[in-house]
Formats: structure tokens, sequence, C-alpha cells
């Protein structure tokens, strides 16, 4: 092929700022999505990743956003140690199997020069008994619940920690699976049955809500069927989301444990009727895989989405500085940011060193929802051009610097509810109601991703495990809109 | 003794909420008061403390805070791994001694049922290399650095962490000394000695400042002595705080590592000459022990003494309710707390079933700066009774609502520099200036307490030695007001 045939050929695809694209290579992209944007990396601790700046300024807008929601409900942060000593794991059988298999085991306290001259864990300095680097903290805050629990006075107690947990995994993903991750983890106590259930479908919505309004990230809420349940549940709740290739990802769910982790580690108080009886507990947690879950939803070829409400820069400023007026424009911009700031809006001026084009494509590639463009020519007229990320450069426009500010916010608005309705009609579409084995088993095999719905009859069916197998499939979730009688399935992270 | 003499004796000594005093048994008080404030508690994890609701919510405070200000400054939060590799550890040299010595080693990745029921380490799952719980992070950060750093270009780079440590300690003591504490620790690189010097300079003032403004910890500024300095450092900047047993509390540091850790980890720029260079870093870092400071700083006989700026509850609203009129009482109250927050005021509405002196006494143990009580008589009238906490009875005063709250605020603030003043004056009146060693024997031997100062000469005399070792004496910190020609001598915790 002669140089110029080529080029055609190039020129046939249109030039995307990630390599490999969507259709290309998903989790490929994933990866490259995330160093883009310069969000995380891996660490040279094995499955453990490093939240960068720009990763861990998105967490920690969902986190003081999230952290807002749940003091209202009446919950109170607090802090719990990371060990938990072995012989708590035993006290929940559920639990021990659950989690006792991925933990990372702490067992010495003091390292000494080896024999080699290296480094090794002092054998004079071995623990009598093992701890464990929480995975979850059901069980340590259970043991505390006992002794601050005494009366029904001292109920609802709501306690949540924001903190990072451990869980020994073999294949890791940025954000989506390693093996030390951030989150929050909550646990409220109560009374009785009816106020635990109904506890734990009040969080799961509290989930649901906040991932569409501030991630604008689209869930199906529901419960688990039986064989998904957290060790020790006697229902968990999720809301469950689905990435651009068609798989689910478990966005967060709530725990009904009813009174079994309040008999194991004997959280009894003395009730209304002045009888001892035993709590009835919840848990629930989201953590940094929502960041992955928000990636795999809006990013595009070219690189992040970020939705405002969480975006840690909602405008990016570029001064296009030509020749002698750099100073001057580099001033305005700053005013200009400021003059966002004071209406609430995070602002960022890129007045680094590199070219023009180059800060364009920064700007895209971090997913920063709108681009401004200031130019001498511009600033003498009081103007500026602006772009979506969302929806590129059909969006391009040239305003006053006045109507800018009093259009922004609404413009902002207006991206965060187009990437919902944009994710909501992706997964509508991808959403298959069918009504048997055969029906899935074709669907699948004609390699039709997404979801399917049938009736619980139908997946409880004995014969469905080759088909699960066959494709890889699991229970995602019983949709509430359906009361139980449908369930969700499909492939997921 | 018959009962009226009984009595008689018992009323000589006024009561307190808490016992001992702080006369009759400091450390214990200091507990005492912990407990009776409910900030924090002994867990079953050796040496690890729970940190409950109202002590989180007051770390949240000062991690809110102090995290404006740092961002202000340009530093960037960022995620760093919990686990660091053995041999990371042995890197600086000197860094290896001061941390290895007292770490939780990570050596097995999975547990499993044992021959005796319980649950062991699994062999099969030991660690080729085994981890250490991160004591701090200088080594895992700094390796990043050297991937991150290309040249001079990416300089200074401000990195900080908000997270949990460990540092397997035998004598431990809630907030003061915990083998888990929660802390920030900073770590920026920047392109020469120069820079590096005046960034630990404007960090230990950042803290100090901290203190001052928002703690109301009075603390001394300067350098630590070349024997105290951080494992590594060329320079350890430090702020002592005076415990009111007079003892010191170390209350921050941060240090100028010079190119040590550049060295060690490679971290290299290319420089405006285009030359190859190491790096010149710092870190810094302050904790969860601020809160022990600020207890023994603050609390009386009485229990806790929070300031206004960083208290979790600024005003506790007790209803005084007799009969029939609680309902519209509360009602009242709830009004009150609304219009408190709509001017920025955290307050608080003891509505619990408790017995009014209780929930005075309540609000006196947790140190709510302004308390304020409202009976049947004076909702009619449109009034309320405030009392400081800092002042007691004699600030008692009924006021109309109005005037409440358009003083409120400047009520609080005068709380604020009030505390800072008295503790101020206490560090003054127990600071002695001194010129020799026999001076100081012979202060420590009338068991003056308190601080000593004297010339940097007269402590590194070997002739010191003794009489450290007597008194068990360190040097605190050599202050810049004295341009390091002295050094400040205490015992410390």
């Amino acid at each position: 092929m002669n140089q110029q045939a080529q080029q055609k050929q190039q020129n046939k695809k249109p030039r995307t700022a990630i390599t490999p694209t969507r259709d290309e290579d998903f989790p490929e992209w994933y990866q490259q999505v995330i160093k883009a944007a310069d969000m995380a990396e891996n660490s040279p601790v094995r499955g453990c990743m490093i939240i960068k700046p720009y990763g861990f300024a998105l967490w920690e807008n969902i986190q003081r956003s999230f952290d807002d929601i749940i003091k209202d409900l009446g919950v109170q942060n607090a802090y719990f140690p990371l060990l938990i000593p072995m012989s708590f794991m035993s006290k929940e059988a559920e639990h021990v199997d659950g989690f006792a298999t991925e933990c990372a085991v702490v067992t010495h306290h003091r390292l000494e020069k080896g024999e080699e001259g290296g480094l090794v864990p002092a054998e004079s300095a071995k623990l009598g008994e093992p701890y464990i680097i929480r995975p979850t903290s059901e069980t340590i805050i259970g043991d505390s619940m006992s002794r601050w629990i005494q009366s029904y006075r001292d109920l609802p107690m709501k306690l949540n920690q924001w903190c990072n947990v451990m869980r020994w995994e073999m294949r890791t993903r940025l954000f989506l699976r390693t093996s030390e991750f951030l989150w929050q983890e909550g646990h409220n106590a109560f009374e009785n049955g009816e106020e635990s259930r109904e506890d734990a479908l009040k969080m799961v919505h509290a989930y649901a809500d906040f991932a569409e309004e501030y991630l604008a990230l689209p869930v199906i809420r529901g419960e688990k069927t039986e064989d998904e349940r957290f060790p020790g549940a006697i229902a968990t709740y999720s809301m469950e989301a689905m990435m651009q290739d068609g798989k689910a990802l478990q966005a967060g769910t709530s725990h009904d444990m009813g009174d079994n982790f309040a008999r194991s580690f004997g959280i009894m108080f003395q009730g209304r009727d002045e009888k001892e009886a035993h709590a009835h507990t919840t848990s629930w947690g989201i953590s940094t895989r929502l960041i992955g879950g928000m990636i795999m939803t809006h990013a595009d070829d070219d690189g992040m989405i970020m939705p405002p409400r969480v975006a840690p820069i909602q405008v990016q400023i570029i001064p296009i500085t030509k020749g002698d007026n750099a100073e001057a424009l580099i001033e305005y911009c700053n005013e200009l940011k400021a003059a966002l700031k004071k209406i609430g809006v995070r602002a960022n001026v890129d007045d680094s060193d590199g070219r023009t084009p180059d800060k364009m494509w920064g700007a895209v590639k971090k997913g920063i929802p709108l681009r401004v463009e200031i130019g001498g020519r511009e600033m003498e007229a009081g103007q500026l051009t602006h772009v979506r990320r969302d929806v590129g450069k059909d969006s391009k426009a040239t305003v006053s610097q006045d109507e800018f500010l009093s259009s922004v916010q609404s413009v902002l608005d207006d991206i965060q509810s187009s990437l919902l309705e944009k994710a909501r009609a992706f997964m509508n579409e991808n959403m298959t109601e069918v009504s048997s084995l055969e029906d899935i088993r074709n669907h699948y095999k004609n390699d039709k991703g997404g979801f399917v719905k049938v009736d619980v009859s139908v997946w409880s069916d004995p014969k469905f495990e080759k088909v699960k197998d066959e494709f890889k499939l699991t229970p995602r979730v019983m949709p509430f809109d359906d009361n139980g009688d449908k369930v969700i399935i499909g492939k997921a992270y």
C-alpha cells in the first residue's frame, strides 16, 4: 500500500484519544481511560492500587456528598480497629466461610535482620493469636454493640465508618476489584426484625438515589437471590448497573442480618416489655468500585466523562496564548475562575507550558464536563467559547462572559441529566424479557449481551445450571418493581 | 463519724464530675475524662482504640478544617497502599532502624481450619515476601515519585493522604499512643534543598497556626535536636505543647529529608539546566494524638472543654420540661436549633428521657462550649438562660432569644480566645529560663514541673546525661524565637 492509500485507510476510522476503542477491546480500553485521565495505577503491592490525585478528588466528592446524606438519616461516624482477632471470624459460621479464605494475616509484630542481611519477621515477636486485616467489620462492631447496647433506649444505633478494607484477590482490576479498597460500611441495630428489614430497604434506596442523582448511574433495585446473599444475612438488597459492554456491576449492597450477628456477638437489650431480647442489625456499603462503574458507564473512545455533580473540575479554562498576551490572558482566565467559584462552580485554569491542542485533549481525556477556550480577541470582546464534553464540537458556542456566568449552572445540570438519560436508554435497550431457558440460551448464543429478565421459577429450575455454566451467567437481582417474581440475569464484573 | 460529720467532710471538697481530679491522679483523670465524654475506648485488639462518634466528630472537624488549609497551599490528596513490601523498608538505612522494630507483619493471605477446629494461617498461603502495615509512607510514596517525577516541570509535587498507620506500641494510652492511629501524612518534592527547607518550615508554621487558631493549643515552634530527628531526615521541625501536668506533647512534626529519600528511591528529574538531579523532599504529619493534647490542655475536673471552632456541638439546648408542656417546649427548642444552624452554629437539643440535672452534667462532661436551658416560663417570655462551659455558673445569664442569636457567635469566639489565653498563660508560668546543669537539677529536684530553657551548650555537655536519666528529661525543641541558641527541656508524653 502506498502512503496515500495508507492515509486513506486511516482516515476511514475517526481518530480517538483512547486506543483501543471500546469495540476493539473493552477491558484494555478501560485501563487506558484510567491512565489517560491520570486517576489511578497499579502499585508495587500485589493487587493494590494507588489512587492518584484526580481519581482521589472524585472519591472525596462522592464521600462528602454521601456522608451528608447518611448524617441526615441519623447515622454517626466512628472508627474501629483495622485488625480483627482471628477468633472473632469464627463466631458467625457463614461469615467465616465467606471471608476467611481471602484475607491478609498478621502473625508478627517486629522485623529483625536475618542471616542473609535482609529483614525477616522476628520469631521472638510471633503473636499468640494472629489478627486479620478487616475484610469488613461486622464482627468487631458487633462486639462493641454488645457492650454499648443495654436498653431499647439505646436503639436504633446507627454507626458508619469510612475506611480501607482488604480481601486477597487473585485477579484484580483498578477500582473494580483490588485487594485493598476504600469504602464506607454502615452498621445499624434495631429493636426488631421489621425495623431492620425496613432499614436495609431504606439504605439500598439511599444508594440507588445517590447513584442516579450524583453519579448519573441508572440502577436496578432489588433483592439478591438466596445463594448470592452476604454471608450471615437473611436478605441482601442490591443496586445493579449495566456497563457499556452489557455486563452487570453490583454497585452497592445493603444487608438485613436479622438477629444472626446479634446472637453470635451477644447484642442484647432490655425491651419495652422489660424482657431481654436480641437486637436486629443491618450493614450496608459502597466503595471505590463505584468509580469503575462510572468509567464503564460514561466514558467514551476519547476518555473519561465526569458527571458534573461529583466532577473534581467542572469547567476547564484554557487560555489560547499567542505571543505577548500570555500574562494578561491568564489573569483574565483566573478572574473568570474566581467568578465561577463565587457561584459554586469548580473551575481550573490550565496555565501549564503545553501546546493548546494538548491542553484541549487533556481536558477531554480527563472528562471535564465543560471546556472554555479564551483567546486574545475573545478577551478583548469580553467573550469566551465553550464546549460540552458529552456532546463534543457540535456544542461549541461563543458567548459573552456574563451570559456564560448566568447559564453555566444550567448547562452543567443539563450534562448531568443527559448522562443519566443516555445510560438509562442504553440499559433499557439491552434488557430483554424472556420466558424460557431456551430463550436465554438463544439470547447469549447469538451473542446478544445485556440483561435478560425471567420468572424466578425458570431460574430455580435445576436445568438452568448447564446454561449458566456455558455462558457464565449469574442472577443479578430480583427487581422490587416486579415484586420479586422475576430475576435479572447477566454476566457480571 | 456520724452522718452529719461525714456530710461536712464531703462538703469541704467541692464535688467534681470527674474522679479522681487532676491533682489526685492526672493519668487516671485523663482516662476518666475520655470515658465521661464518651469519646473513645480501648478495643479487643491489643493497643488499638475505638474512636466513638463524639470523639470521631471532633476528628472530622479537625480533618476538614486542616484539609482546606493544605489544599490552599497547593497540596493534593491521594491514596497509597496500606501494605509496604518489606524490601522497601531496607532502602533507607536510618529509616529501617527507626521503624522496623515495631510493626505489624503480614505473612499469609488465607486462613484455614486447623487440627483443633479453630482457624490457623494456611501454610500453602505463605507470602514469598512479607508485607508490613505502613508505620508511615515515605518509602512507598518515594517509589511512586520516582516514576511520576521526570522534569523540573513536575515540581513541586505536593501529596497528602489521610489514613490509618500502625506502630506496635507496648504501653498505650487513648489518643496519645495507640498501635493504630489516624493521621495525615504530607509528602512534598522540590528542585533543591533551599525549597525543601522552606517547605518544611512553612508546614510546621501551618500546624502551629492551626493548633493555636482552631484547637486553642499554644505551642512552641522550633527545630528538634539532632538525636530527636525523624529517621532519615536532615532536619525535623516540631510544635510542642505543654499539658496541665507540665509535661510536653509533641503535637506535630515536619521533616526536611534533603535528598536522602530521593537517593534511596531514585527520585530524579531533568533540571532547568538539562542536567539530571535528585529531588529534595519533605514530610509532615499530625494525628489523632492532637485530641489527647486538647484534653490535657483544656479539660478540668468536671470533664472535657471543647474549643468552639472544632467542637462537634457548640450549643447544647436543654428543655426543662415539667408536666404537660414537654411537646411544645421541645418544638420551641428545635426551632432555636434551626435558627442557630442558619447562622452557622452547631446546636443540639437534648430531648432524651433523662433528668434535667443529668442532662446538664452530660453537657458539662462533654465539654460543649455553651449550654442553653429553657423552661416553660422562659419559652412564654421568649427568653433563655445560657452558661459558658469554661466559666461555669458565674457566666449564667438570661436573655431574650433575639439577643442570644445576635450575640452567640461572639460568645463562642470569646470562649475560643479565652481557652487559648488561659493555656498560654499556664505555659508561660511554667517555663523557667536557667543557665546551668545545677539549675536544672534543682528545678526538677524541687518537683517544679514544666519546661526549662537553657543554652544548647549546656544541653550538649556530656555531664547532662546523668541529670537527664535521673529526671527522665528530653530535649523538646530549639525555639525559632531564640535562633536555635536555646533548647526547651522537659518530661514528655
